[in-house]
């Protein structure tokens, strides 16, 4: 018995679930679950004001969020944005701006599909932040809300660590930037060109975890090789879901004839709508290569166990007649011919030999190898 | 013979088609006889009466039907539920009401797909409450009829023994609640949302299912996993089939220009339109994960099966050579060579082991192990 | 040799032709040759006549086609049904009626698909009546043509030993009845209703065979189960190839401004509409079923085979190291270890029971069975 | 060793392309390559003019285009035909008729996509006429071009030896028929309507063959069937290409507002797109009917080497245990149980046959076989 | 053992991944990271200008890009060419020009997908020309930007060293060409025209890639294939990426209602949006072809492995009997029937071989050759 007992294999059925990654699943399929809302208050609020027009900047750390009110009615646009979501201060903000009720359930609510909205005279915009977690190799998503008014822009991040607007910030502090010239729409312009561009980033990850897969599918195509195929199988579901809606959000921007949106702006949403129009064709694009290496995977896996089986069947094959003319010549007959004579016995083992490189010979001429 | 017999074996044979829910396939594809209207008759039927205004409720549960007629020229908003449907109390009630005779038929009909109509005056939604059977583990169906009116709404459920509407009747009697400040579109608001909230509890539990078999998956990859994936296609048929026209319904209302509906109500159905598209891009999602499961259970299977016929077919193609030198050394020659030395026998065993040690080496540097 | 020749195997290879109904497949894919009509002349033909209005109805059975022309001119509503089409006699009644040659084209063509047309004032459906054959589990169907003209309903139907217009016949001669309070679009809805009702009854019984299919499908997985998913796959062709253009066509009529279309009656041809789009969803449903059987016929199949040959080569490969050591102690050295000992016979034969042993050990520890 | 080596095999690999029909797809995959045009001038050129009205019809051999010319001014309908396309010919006609320099050279083009024009009072028809050539088995084009204007129609196609408007001479001589009482573009209609009845013509040899091949799918499943089945899919894809094209043209044709289009010729238009839509419902069902052979031919072949398999490797197991019971009564121990007892040797065969015989029955209440 | 060791086996697998185009993988999946643009500064730039009318062409090479501003305020149309983009001078012309800074930014980016734009009386068309690189066997794009003004055109091209537009320099120096009779717009048609017309002949160059892949399929299947397989079906995806949307930009273009775009054009980009139609419906096509070819190559490697399975199993199956009878005379019993007869050993040879006869014999009347 030449065959080991080697515990890492059973270890690998105890690992496999973990290596599937089905508690990814359970983030994947966790939905919304709007009857008891849930969010969790964010244990740490970073909230910032910028009041700017063309000639000026300033930029206030809020301790509270009421110290924002002030500058509501000021010529300027007034830009809050707020890390971290608790309840109390959403409403706060909301109610003083005169925000809709349901919009402020919209932003308190946890796994929202990418949607926009118009309601009395504000346009809110909710989507994701994507990022790329290199570590578990998984797609991240942090919820923002943008509610865009008459002179104010007013967001509100998920996480109070990660801050997705800083280079909006650079920009703000350049008088004579884009940013600082013109109206609050295209402050929402760059939130959204800035969260799409983003995507790509994202994508560009999940891009060479998929080419240096392809890579070690067509290698070695172990379970290991299935396990990472179906996890960013998985990623690349996260991908598409918040990309198709963001699609249909900025179309809906485009179309909209709100009054908050001025024409010039227009031709800066159809750029970032160019965007991610290619981002969703990429995406897809990404579905076929991975189609294709799950087949490449299947065709591997069975041409590698094919050829393995095939020699050892030709093997066991060309062992069977040497078998054979042992089993005649043992048999206990008296007269056996050749039992006596003194070549017998090499003149028994040549045929055994002879036989199979018969047999060889006609397998490899049929191209059985 | 080391082959037990096992009795379960057999057994699991004739468990199979309860196992794979072959008779859940009945139902599912049972259709709506229209021909033969065939609607057993509830045997218990509970009917209240909320009438109601910004100032006060009075809840009225009903001996008789008629009984609700009294209500219907109040200035006040009048919402009848019946639980269970009776075809005279169904008659009775719409005939007072004035409801065309094809909408009578769609209420007392079985199985119909969710529909929206309005016919003279009143708009009438069928749509299913869905619940999930913990225990069955299927997706259950409470049909819901809800006619709403100039300053009434009359719900018609299945199922007396549950009731789909309690949280409304909950906010009913808090006097500041939106429900007793708005008119009757917002009570018919509040029944969708509440029956679409419903779907995503339904597909949580579902999700749960789907994470559970997923891990059973990739562990074990029995026939009962293979039966558990086909029972839960089934399962998510059953879910689609009941969301994407709930989608067409609520899409609808939106576009409806009807009397009945205030435009301050519009935003509220475009939240419900939201969520309902949000639970159709969830139910896809599950589809695609549950394809890749079946990938997955295929895929395993035979990796499993592969490995088995691979090491059977290695040992058998080990044990082959040896079987020859034995068979060789067994010829009943006179001359055999080394027959006669002291350590002829231990020197034939020797190449016995030695053979299939350097075919294990030539496999094992192939890669074939 | 234990294998018995079985004369049915041979047998089953003849049948297989008929198993799995290619026959039927010269049905499906037979095509309407329109440049040579060749619609046999039907042997029998039934032609009634029903003049009718609110008061009365008069009903005539006609010897001749010519004698319905009389009733043209009567005040009421006059509907001519005949059963068995003969070219003389369709084109008799058309051309008296001031009906397009093209649509008497259409009346005697075969195998058209569904349409809706509306030529000079009169307004032309051709469906097909679908009937399940129980015997030879196919779905039938027989081509009906309607003429909806001001105060006149005429209609052709293929085969005069089915009646399909039963049923208003009945309501016909109820004077309360709603076909005779109301105008002559409502005899078409009654139609249209009638033959749209009777897929569902197709339906169920397809549904039926499903049922029964995958009961057979995952007890025990045949060649006669694969015949049987080929054969409902092609019904369900033939469904579908039905029930599509019949959407459309109830769509059509909704959409139509014909004068012929009074508005009272849209709400049932919205009726007719839902139930269609029903059989439509239906019909999906049934071929998603039929696609997971089909996986599930494949899987069982193989797994059910790759059980025996996993017995199989294991039980080979159990008994191989046996044959070794027989052919060990078989060598004819002089010297052999123990060969002159008592025990030496039971120590040979031990080890050959003790290795499979283990081996048998080791693979079920493994979880090789 | 009873293998014989078979010629007929090797020539069978050499022979597979041809079967395979690889140069079929050469033809397919070619594109039209507009940069540099090649079409080579005809051999041959058959030009006919008819000119015609209601009253009379005059038919000429035109042995040079120009001949045609001094017809262009009557008042009755001039339809010149020219069977067989030089580049001079189209030139010379089509600029004497004012025909715009981009359709000459669609004229001109080869393996162009059906498509339909209006060009400056010129409604320009390019599609293909399809035949079923029954020797090579494949699906063979024609490319006709229809020039429609005022009180004129050209023709070009591509091959003088077959004429596909031969049905249209005919009634031409006919002083009754529909296309001599009316306008030119009835002349156009009767075109489009022999072309798209032509297609059934074709479809049905398809289907004739898609049915033969079904057969011997079912039956005997070889090598050739599966050549077949690759030929015949590539066959549908030229109907497809064919088909979905000229469905789009008819569109257009009805729904376009030309003068040159007569309100009483439209319903007869209306008749040609009901037939190519059915030719295009055809072609799916067919395409639904290749895909189902396909998988039956993958089951059947696997069902029909599983059983081989199955068999060989049950003999082989059954015949393991005699192998070993003579194992170990060939060993040469001193004491052997049985050896010198006179029934010794049957005892140990009975061992051999009951073995096997106690195997075999398991297996077969196991439902191996 | 007659297993060789092939070293080129081993090699074999360590050249895989580079077979099976991974590398290429990467290019595909490259994105367009917006955030950080990093086009690297041509190295070489060729730059001339046309300046033209019916009467005159002026050609002139420029050593910098502002020796062109000198002709923008000629009455003739001017066309200035860059090939090889540096940031410099795009931003130079541009802004002489007066080119929007959105359309900079796209002109300057990699990777972008084809798209068409009107901003400020300039409309921009950004596409890629295709070359097929048949050494690599590759799909390679060069990114072609087209500004159209009034009276000018501007085309920037990626590579200095391919000259996409040779032909249409050609018809500028012939006086009665159309591109000189008439205005700006037919220039852009001239260059789309041509664009489109070079995707075919990369089709071309697939199509024999293609057809070359399927005759090796169906002779040989072996590894090779397969990354064939998989390395056109990534040029096919490039190939849809680029063409799909063009399709979109010629129609926008065809739609567009600009004063730059003359009504006696449009007919002419009707004829380039026929033509990309038509691409794309090849390269569907070819989708189509490739999918079945991988079928074919499935089909044709397990097809070949069954054969040999098969062959190598019934081998091993008939030499089985003769071993149990080898096994049973050689049986160390005093008393073996027909031991001490003279034909004894030839008696048990002779059931040896027929045995396996009668075997085969049965195998063959099955069919299971």
């Amino acid at each position: 018995m030449n065959v080991k007992l080697k515990p890492e294999k059973y270890l690998r059925y105890l690992y496999l679930p973990n290596l599937f990654g089905t508690n990814r699943t359970k983030e994947i399929l966790h939905v919304n679950p709007t009857v008891i809302p849930f969010r969790e208050e964010a244990k740490e609020v970073a909230a910032f004001l910028y009041d700017y027009d063309a000639l000026s900047v300033s930029e206030k750390k809020l301790a509270a969020i009421e110290e924002a009110f002030a500058f509501r009615d000021t010529n300027r646009i007034s830009w809050v944005n707020i890390d971290g979501l608790r309840k109390k201060d959403v409403e706060s903000i909301c109610n003083y701006y005169g925000i809709h009720s349901l919009i402020i359930e919209d932003i308190l609510s946890v796994d929202q599909r990418p949607k926009m909205d118009e309601v009395e005279g504000v346009l809110f915009c909710l989507l994701n932040m994507l990022y790329f977690n290199a570590k578990k190799k998984t797609v991240e998503t942090e919820q923002i809300s943008i509610l865009l008014g008459k002179d104010f822009v007013i967001t509100f991040q998920e996480d109070a660590s990660r801050d997705a607007f800083d280079p909006i910030r650079s920009k703000l502090k350049i008088a004579k930037s884009q940013v600082r010239q013109r109206t609050a729409d295209y402050m929402l312009y760059s939130m959204l060109d800035l969260i799409v561009d983003n995507y790509f980033l994202v994508m560009e990850s999940l891009g060479e975890q998929i080419e240096a897969l392809e890579e070690e599918v067509v290698r070695r195509s172990n379970t290991k090789s299935l396990a990472r195929i179906n996890q960013l199988r998985k990623e690349l579901i996260v991908l598409k879901r918040n990309i198709a809606p963001v699609r249909d959000l900025v179309g809906n921007i485009i179309r909209s004839e709100s009054e908050l949106l001025d024409d010039r702006t227009t031709k800066y949403f159809k750029d970032v709508y160019d965007h991610i129009i290619q981002a969703f064709d990429l995406s897809e694009n990404y579905r076929d290569i991975m189609m294709s290496m799950q087949d490449l995977y299947v065709s591997n896996v069975n041409l590698r166990l094919n050829e393995v089986m095939k020699v050892m069947t030709i093997v066991t094959c060309l062992l069977a007649p040497a078998t054979v003319v042992g089993g005649i010549f043992g048999m206990n007959f008296d007269v056996i011919p050749y039992a006596h004579h003194e070549w017998g016995f090499y003149f028994a083992v040549s045929i055994m030999l002879i036989v199979p490189l018969i047999m060889l010979y006609i397998f490899k001429k049929r191209g059985w190898f």
